[in-house]
């Protein structure tokens, strides 16, 4: 079943063609329309709130020229289709196609997997990993086949995890497999620090790296605002700082998913916005840093197999460009290396 | 219970406020922040999908320094307004506030309403309506107490009545209560022209006006593409169009509503988008027309008394400038005043 | 001489090297940047007033990944690059390069020539626009043998003329080559519209077609106001219009520009917008119409050779995809006619 | 002479005012346009190179619902101001005045002064300064009758020495006056290391401060990348940094403006971009942090008299809300008392 943005022309009748023709004529000897075109296309599969959040948030940042839907229910996603469409005459003509097919994600530069499974009532954790991983071979493979050159960006948690298996599922070079990772905390971060300083966030540099979720690690020394670095302006001004009190904040930052998901039963604006931004880095070539989920191996001595953690990584259009070289507390590097381990033991018991 | 944006200062303990006031130091006297300040303010009550979907594209758009959500549900409430928050570092900097209060709209420029109550199995359409107008007693007085000089904007079905109604219990000007009427539907209108021409939908003209629903009236003459009136078109090239096709399309876009509803339970992003560019060209004063609900009295022959039907308004920061003087075929005006009739017989039943 | 955006990394001496080694690390087994990036490369062929409001306007609204300047005059050329690069930090990331060369604009995906000589005191008129052909005849080969897949699109004066001279120079298939035409004519004219009704200019319909300059033909019937035909609007209310009242307006069109050269001895600001605006819909493949200079043989009994004239054109990632076929009164047909015919006199004067 | 936007309305006749009228039909008991607008306006005076890349910049930002333009010669001002007026279909609706009369600049939110003489043949630093010190007596004043709550923004040279004289002749309190200053250089020395380290310079924190010119103060240790301080980073990889090497690069960013004269006459594109961030900042209230020209004493020991030195400031709709207490070293503050006791000086020679 193909959902076409075409809604079915037999709409308007046989007299329908006859007018598109009649309406434009085309110039003398114009050559037909280049097959070169470059244009932007990004796929997104999974239409629940997540998926949905980032796709209309990429449609209202004009950050792509076509936008293809995958997911698994045909109605949501026909849904979902036709409510984007409607919006077509207050946005920049975006080619919106949607279909349970792979084939309509043919040619993407990005393709964003937010697709995932729930836990069961007493469903063990690798159980579920299992059968997540299960729903990656569905996903993973079609996307390369339509798409051997895009960039993939996995949103599913665990992040890292899934990260892991779709570059091993994909085959691919491993710049071009990201995960979302710690993007989102590190923004929750950043508003939690500017709201407390009332400044911009967007003058609030702090990263988040690592694991996402309960073990991420807060990279304290990064704390920059309006170009200050906060602990050294703090240590200058002999203020004293609470470790505790910095510790709290990251507690918060860490509730805060579980908070927003007990109140409203799921997130969707902050990663929509979250996810976003990574995808107009890449596709813009920006060269921007964001901490994302990238393979870990031979960072901070981290040894422990092929596992991706967040860590401060350059994107452009070629992906990962490259990690800063941050500097790391022995402490924030131990608990690191402690993630990494955890994944590493997940990741042994997965039959990838 | 008030929700601000402040997620509570006691999080950083005593030592942040200390840094708060150690980062920024004041020049020599400078005066106190001016209480003049001239920010916008857009307040949008209800935070279900619609309401929220308004609520999101406004701060992607960036058209407001001021966001208040007020809702009667406080868990739902405040996990949006979270949700919202946790962006800041990907927005620019918008105050982002949620209440069950509506001291929190205090100075709105705009109050966006989107509440309404659903309609319980076999309930009548009256009754549905006085439950509405119990629920916009409510709502309409408190805004109008803390926001005197706003725009009230209606969305809540059915919205021509409901329009009535808030202006009725708001005691504002008639320029200044306006329902999102056809607006959303003539979206759609234009989208599948544009979408069977393979042109723009921003290039394409087209009205659908009168009351927002399956009775609403398409203005065939209207319709114009990158400046071309198609009706005068196809009758110079001797090109004849069916009224059928073109009936075919109305219905569709008509039908488009209930197909989505169908689908995914509701509909959300095309509203959102028509909302909010309703908004933009209210706020920053652009005169622009939209077929929105207005006073329809006294236009087309139109006397059953104060009825509020979509018409190609124009709109800037004083609400309803102006009715566009379109030109409507007898059975148009026709369907208008059947339209007309029907709304105010309901509204004379209700005890307003 | 070619003048990268690099500003000479030896700037920093050999320890600059280090330091960008060193503070990005790559990730293991990244695969090299792919050679297969799409990303929008535009050149500006010539720096003076109408070129840099093009290229700071394009630059403004994140239209390309890349702009290419070339000029003849080297130290204008690097002092406008950058005046331009010294912004970057207020500006997406873009690749700004300037040279004499015309290598920098290998891979163009839009060529957009601005260069002309200026009339001497007593040239002829013939004179002037042999001395433009030789200009064009060291520009555009050089433009095609680097962009062989490009659109070229002309704006030095008299466009009508250079466009036609541009095609027959390139060799390109007719839709890829296009002249900005009347497209600011038809601005201005929808701004003095807009002005005189105090609407928006944004939602105006109004073109102005055939030559740019003196005789360009306002088109009264395509004139309408929010969707409605203006004239068919008198018509209907009985308000006599005189067509005297018209023919001012498109007087006052016509001496605008004259006039804005009086007074600041140039025009700039519109053209780089109107440009802009042209760019902006051929790139991202937006499809809507545009009134600009495309090859007029065939249309409303042309048939004096292979002039190119401003007719309303729907644009996209080929050029030009078709013609409006917007209906002309049998005067306004017999003036573009006229035009035609004298362009082609002239043309066959030209040695091309 | 006043030059209003409406390009005098008695170009359409008679008759045109029917039209006006006729068009659009008031609502029933519509209230009249409310006095109580709450929209942004910016007035810029002086249209030479940087005043008119600055008034562009601001409308393609779409930054302000009015603009104004003030300068002494009428032909130039009416001249650029239907340039840009000319652009109205291609802009959101902005309403663009231009006159040789203050009045004109009555009521706005910001008020940009870019208007200065130039240095005759031998004429002495202080004599220019007199003679700009009378210029700005013929302007401020007017600004300040029309504007009383406006924040003042001096563009113009020698722009420490100017801002404090705006200041006197205002009578503002001190956070309404404020000095483009380094903002510029300090754009220009992100683009710098941005460029050497091939990342996007809106990831480049790094403040030049002081004396806006040859005396400026590059604050090395403000230098991050992606949030990596630069300096510590480099200590800790025990990579040797030449204190020669990055005064090259403040030495290139101090020149890098006289080379852009030489080679075009003028600075306007980066200056026009940088004054469009300010511009920003303070009208959306973004609070922001921005290194510009702001009462200096008091900061870092500087004790003589009321000079303005660009210090990393946070800005704000109410003008400057604090300025931030980055750290500096001894010989930075040395450098900073000097330039505050150099200027001090020249300002206690001036009549004023």
């Amino acid at each position: 079943m193909a959902m076409h943005k075409s809604t079915s022309s037999s709409s308007l009748g046989p007299g329908g063609l006859d007018l598109s023709q009649a309406f434009f004529k085309p110039i003398n000897n114009a050559a037909p329309p280049s097959s070169t075109k470059r244009h932007t296309k990004i796929s997104v599969v999974g239409v629940g709130n997540v998926g949905m959040a980032i796709a209309q948030t990429i449609l209202t940042q004009d950050l792509t020229d076509e936008l293809a839907l995958v997911d698994a229910k045909p109605e949501k996603l026909r849904g979902e289709m036709l409510d984007l469409q409607h919006a077509a005459a207050f946005l920049p003509r975006t080619k919106i196609q949607a279909s349970l097919d792979y084939s309509i994600t043919s040619g993407s530069d990005l393709c964003i997997i937010t697709a995932g499974v729930r836990q069961n009532p007493g469903e063990t954790r690798l159980n579920l990993l299992e059968r997540n991983l299960a729903l990656f071979r569905s996903i993973v493979p079609p996307l390369v086949k339509y798409s051997p050159d895009c960039i993939l960006l996995v949103v599913s948690n665990p992040v890292d995890v899934l990260t892991y298996v779709a570059w091993k599922l994909s085959g691919f070079p491993v710049n071009r497999v990201i995960g979302s990772g710690t993007n989102l905390d590190s923004s929750r971060f950043r508003f939690l620090i500017a709201d407390h300083l009332d400044v911009n966030a967007q003058d609030v540099q702090a990263y988040i790296v690592g694991e996402h979720g309960d073990s991420s690690v807060a990279l304290w020394s990064s704390i920059s605002v309006g170009g200050v670095p906060v602990l050294s302006f703090l240590e200058r001004q002999q203020i004293a700082y609470e470790k505790e009190t910095l510790e709290k904040i990251h507690k918060e930052v860490v509730e805060s998913a579980y908070e927003v998901i007990n109140l409203k039963g799921y997130t969707s604006w902050a990663i929509g916005y979250s996810v976003a931004s990574l995808a107009r880095t890449i596709l813009r070539d920006q060269r921007r840093v964001h901490p994302v989920s990238v393979l870990a191996k031979g960072f901070y001595g981290i040894d422990d197999g092929e596992v991706f953690l967040s860590l401060p990584a350059q994107l452009g259009r070629s992906g990962v460009l490259g990690v800063t070289n941050v500097h790391l507390t022995n402490e924030e590097v131990e608990r690191l290396r402690d993630s990494a381990k955890t994944i590493s033991e997940v990741q042994g018991q997965l039959n990838i």
